[in-house]
C-alpha cells in the first residue's frame, strides 16, 4: 500500500483546485494555544459558566419505532464534565473547525473498519450535512471552466450546486436494471465519452475534473454499482485524470435480494447468524475507497439518514491536501459543525460502544461496532418497508394489467416505477418528445388517487439527453407512517396507473 | 414609516449583488407539500420513528456559574410530540432552510421589541453561526472589482472572508477613546475618504459596497459607536449609497460607566429596580436597524456568545429582497442550521417565556422577555469582570509608573492597553516604523510573565495604514475561570509592562 506524504499529494492534486481556491490566503490573528501556566486572555471565547445549559440527558431507543418510548433503551448523561473526552464544556465552546477530536477519531476508525483506503496519507473533515460538504468540495475543485460529470439522473441540489461554481455538467448513461451487475453507470458508454470527448457532443468544455457518483442505492434510481463496475470506473478515472466524489447516504442501508414467493423474507430479521462483522463484510458494498490507490477519491458520508438529518453532521475522506483545503474552506465559512450535533452523536456512539467493551471507557473498536449495530437495524427496517411495499405494487390490478414495472433497488430508500407504454404510443416517433407532458399527466393522475411523488425527469441532469430515459417516477419507503400507510399508497399508485392508462 | 414591497427592493438593491449571485438558478425537483389526504412518497425523508433519540431533558441553570448544578435551574422537557410547536421529530428532521416557524418568530419578535427596523418588509434567516451569515452576506454582494470598508482594526476572519470573494478591503480610521461620544469609527474622516474618493489613496478600487462594523463593544477596541455617530454614518451611506453590514455580537453585553473611587459598582447588580424593560431601553444601543428608512442594514446576530458559540446558530435581519438572495445561498451549501441547535435554543426560551406568562403556552412576547434576562445575567457577570480586571490593571506598579493605558471599552468581552512610550522613543522618526518588531517584543515578554493576548496590529485590515495606533493588546475577560484568574493575570500584565519597558 502507498504511503503518499503531504508534499507528494500536494504536487499530484494541486492542478484539481479551482484558481479562486488557489488564490485563497487565511488571516490568522493568534497563535497557538500557550504552554502550561500561561494564562489565556487571547481568544474570544465565553467561559463555559456563560452558557446556560448544565447538563443534557439522552434517551435512546433500543430499536427504530420502539414503543414504549425507549425505556429499553440508553440514557446518556452529559454535563460539562462528562463524557470525559467530549464534555459539554467542549461541545458548547468553539470546536475544531474540522471536528471535535474524539469524534474524527470514530470516523476514522468507522472508515479504517469498513471502508479502508487503498493509500496512506487520508483524512476526514465534518461538515454540517453533505450538501455543505459537496458544496464545499466543488468551491476548491471548480472554476467557470470545469466540468464534472454526474448520473444521468441525481440528487438535482447538487447540479445547482455545480453551476454556483459557474461550472458544467454532463450527464453519464445509466442502465436502470433489477439485475446487480448492470446497475448504474454504463461503463462502455463512460469509456467512449472520455476516449472520443474531442469529437463528442461536449467537445466545447473541458475534459471533466471529477465524476459524482451516488454509488450505493441511488438516487433516484436504487440503483447500485457493482465492485466489477467500480474498478472499471477506477481505471477510466486514472486513465482520464478525473476525480471520484463518492456521495454515499444510503450505503449502509443494504437490501438483501427480494424473494417473490416469500416477499416477506428479511434477512436482517431472519438470519439468527448476523453480526455486525457478517453485515459489514457481506452485505455492504465496498466504497470506492478500497480501491483507490492514487487518493483521488473523494467519499462524502452522513448522519443524516441513519441518525437524524436535523444534525446536520457529515464527514468528508480524501487525501490529506483535498481535506486541508476543504478546511479551510470551512475556517472562512461555516466554521465547525454544531457542536451540540457532535456532542448528540459522540454520546450515543459511546454509550453504544460499551455494550461491546469491558473497560468502562469504550475503545474505538467497541464504538464502532457498537454504532454499526443501529444502521443494520434500520436497514432491517428499511428492508421490511421494501418487502412491503413490493407485495403491494406487485398485487394491484394496474401491475396485473401490466401498466408499470418496478425498478428493483439495491439500497437506500426509493423505488422507481415505470409506465410500461402501450405498443401505439411506443411505435409514435413523437412519443419520447412528448415524454414530458405524460409524465406530468400521469403526476395530477397520481395526485389525483391521492400520492405524491417525485418524477423522474425533473431529476435528470438533461432532460433531453435522458427523454428516452425518464419516464420513471421515485416513491419513497422513508417516510410513511406505518406498513398500513406504505400498502394504501401503493395501492392508490395501482389505481393511478389504471386511470392514466384508461384515459390515453 | 415606510412599507416596501418585494418588488421596489428588488429593483432598488438588485445592482447590489455579485454577478456569481445574480446568475444563480436553483433546481427544485419536486413540488409544495401535497393537500391532506395525499401520501407524501416524495422527499427523501426518514420518518422520525427511524431517529434514535426518544427524548432530551435540559437542564438550565439559574445564572451564569451556577455553583449548585442547575438545581435552582429550569428543566426542559422535549421528546417527539414536545414541545408542541417544534417537537424533536421536527426538529430532528430535515427542517426549513431559514430556520424552524417558532424560532424564526421568536427571532423577528426580538427584533421588532429591541430593534425595531425604521422601515416596513425586513425578514430573518437563521445562519450557522455569524461567520456562516457573513460568508453568506459577502458571497451575496461582492465580485473581484467591489470594495467593502471595515473599521481598521477588525475581526480579522471577515477580511479572509471579503478577499474570498476577489473584493478589496478598506480600512476606515477609528478613534479610540473613552469617551463614549467619540468612541468607534472617525465620521470626519469616513465622510471625507468617500467625497474624495477618485482623488483618494483607494482611487483604483471602485467606491464601497458596503461598510462592516462591530458598532457596539467592537473587536478588538472594544469601542461604541454613539447614535449621533449612527445617525451620521447613516446619511453617509446614503449619500454615497453603500450598505451597512452590522455585526452585533457583543451588544447585549453593555458595561455601565466605571467608577474608579467604587471599583465595584455593577448597576446590574445593585440596582434593584433593573427590570429587563429598563436594560433594553436604557442599557443597550440602539442597533442601526432603528434608523434604517431605506433597507440598507443587514443586521448579523448571534446566540454564540450568549448562549453558547457551540450551537454555530445566529440569524441575519435585512431587506426581504436580500434575505431571499441570502437564503438562496443556504439552499445551495448548508440548508438549516442544526435543528438540535435549534430545538436546545428553542426549548430553552420557551421555558423561560413561562414566567411572564400566565398561559401554559407562553406568548411570543413573554418568550423574548423571558430569554432577555438571560443576556442581562450575563452582562452582569461580564461588568462584574470588568471592574474585576480594571481595578486589578489600575493597581499594578507598571499602571503607576504610567507604563500603559487602558482603553476602555464600552459593551464586550475585550479591554485593550496601550503602552505608553517614553518620549525618547516617541521623538524618534522611525519609532512607528519599527511597532510591529516592539509589540512582538512586548508580546514575548507578556507570555514570559504568563499571559497570552492578541496584538493589535494582527487585527488591522492594513497594517501601514494603521501603524501609529494599532500599538495596543487585546484581552478578554470572558475565558477567564474566576476573578482570581483575572486578577493574577491584570497582575502579571503590569509586570510584563515593567520587564518590557525596563529593558528598551
Amino acid at each position: 500500500m502507498t504511503q503518499f506524504d503531504f508534499g507528494t499529494l500536494k504536487s499530484r492534486y494541486t492542478s484539481f483546485l479551482s484558481r479562486r481556491d488557489a488564490a485563497k490566503e487565511l488571516v490568522k490573528f493568534w497563535d497557538n494555544p500557550p504552554g502550561p501556566g500561561v494564562i489565556e486572555l487571547a481568544g474570544g471565547m465565553p467561559n463555559a459558566g456563560f452558557f446556560p445549559i448544565d447538563s443534557i440527558d439522552l434517551h435512546v431507543v433500543s430499536h427504530p419505532f420502539e414503543k414504549n418510548h425507549g425505556k429499553n433503551g440508553l440514557k446518556v448523561h452529559m454535563d460539562k464534565q462528562e463524557p470525559k473526552d467530549m464534555p459539554l464544556s467542549m461541545s458548547l465552546q468553539y470546536t475544531n473547525t474540522e471536528g471535535m477530536g474524539p469524534l474524527v477519531s470514530f470516523a476514522k476508525k468507522m472508515i479504517e473498519r469498513i471502508n479502508p483506503p487503498a493509500y496512506g496519507g487520508w483524512n476526514v473533515c465534518m461538515a454540517n450535512g453533505s450538501s455543505d460538504a459537496m458544496y464545499k468540495v466543488f468551491e476548491v475543485l471548480c472554476d467557470e471552466d470545469s466540468t464534472v460529470m454526474l448520473e444521468e439522473f441525481t440528487f438535482s441540489p447538487v447540479i445547482s450546486n455545480i453551476k454556483l461554481q459557474g461550472a458544467s455538467v454532463v450527464p453519464v448513461k445509466m442502465q436502470l436494471s433489477a439485475d446487480p451487475e448492470q446497475q448504474g453507470i454504463d461503463v462502455d458508454r463512460l469509456a467512449d465519452l472520455l476516449d472520443n470527448w474531442s469529437v463528442g457532443p461536449y467537445k466545447h468544455l473541458n475534459k471533466p475534473k471529477a465524476l459524482y457518483t451516488v454509488a450505493t442505492g441511488q438516487n433516484p434510481t436504487g440503483m447500485t454499482l457493482s465492485p466489477t463496475k467500480r474498478r472499471r470506473i477506477y481505471e477510466i478515472a486514472q486513465k482520464h485524470d478525473f476525480l471520484i466524489v463518492e456521495d454515499d447516504p444510503y450505503g449502509y442501508l443494504f437490501f438483501p435480494p427480494y424473494n417473490p414467493k416469500e416477499p416477506m423474507n428479511n434477512a436482517y430479521w431472519d438470519d439468527k447468524s448476523l453480526t455486525v462483522q457478517k453485515y459489514v463484510d457481506d452485505y455492504l458494498v465496498k466504497s470506492f475507497l478500497t480501491i483507490d490507490t492514487d487518493a483521488r477519491v473523494i467519499r462524502l458520508e452522513t448522519f443524516s439518514k441513519l441518525y437524524a438529518p436535523g444534525l446536520r453532521l457529515s464527514f468528508v475522506v480524501a487525501n490529506e491536501f483535498l481535506i486541508e483545503r476543504i478546511f479551510n474552506m470551512s475556517e472562512v465559512t461555516t466554521r465547525a459543525p454544531s457542536g451540540v450535533s457532535q456532542a448528540l452523536v459522540y454520546g450515543v456512539v459511546k454509550e453504544m460502544g460499551k455494550k461491546y467493551s469491558s473497560e468502562s471507557e469504550p475503545s474505538l473498536d467497541s464504538m464502532v461496532t457498537g454504532w454499526m449495530e443501529w444502521p443494520m437495524k434500520v436497514a432491517g427496517y428499511y428492508t421490511h418497508r421494501r418487502n412491503v411495499a413490493f407485495k403491494a405494487l406487485y398485487e394491484t390490478e394496474g401491475y396485473s394489467k401490466g401498466l408499470y414495472q418496478v425498478m428493483e433497488p439495491s439500497a437506500g430508500m426509493f423505488i422507481d416505477l415505470k409506465p410500461c407504454w402501450p405498443q401505439n404510443e411506443l411505435s409514435r416517433p413523437d412519443h419520447y418528445d412528448l415524454i414530458i407532458e405524460k409524465m406530468d399527466k400521469l403526476n395530477q393522475t397520481l395526485l389525483k388517487t391521492g400520492v405524491q411523488v417525485v418524477l423522474g425527469y425533473r431529476m435528470a441532469v438533461d432532460v433531453k439527453a435522458s427523454k428516452d430515459t425518464c419516464d420513471f417516477v421515485r416513491i419513497t419507503i422513508a417516510y410513511a407512517n406505518d406498513d398500513q400507510q406504505i400498502v394504501e399508497a401503493c395501492h392508490r399508485i395501482g389505481k393511478g396507473f389504471e386511470a392514466y392508462f384508461s384515459h390515453i
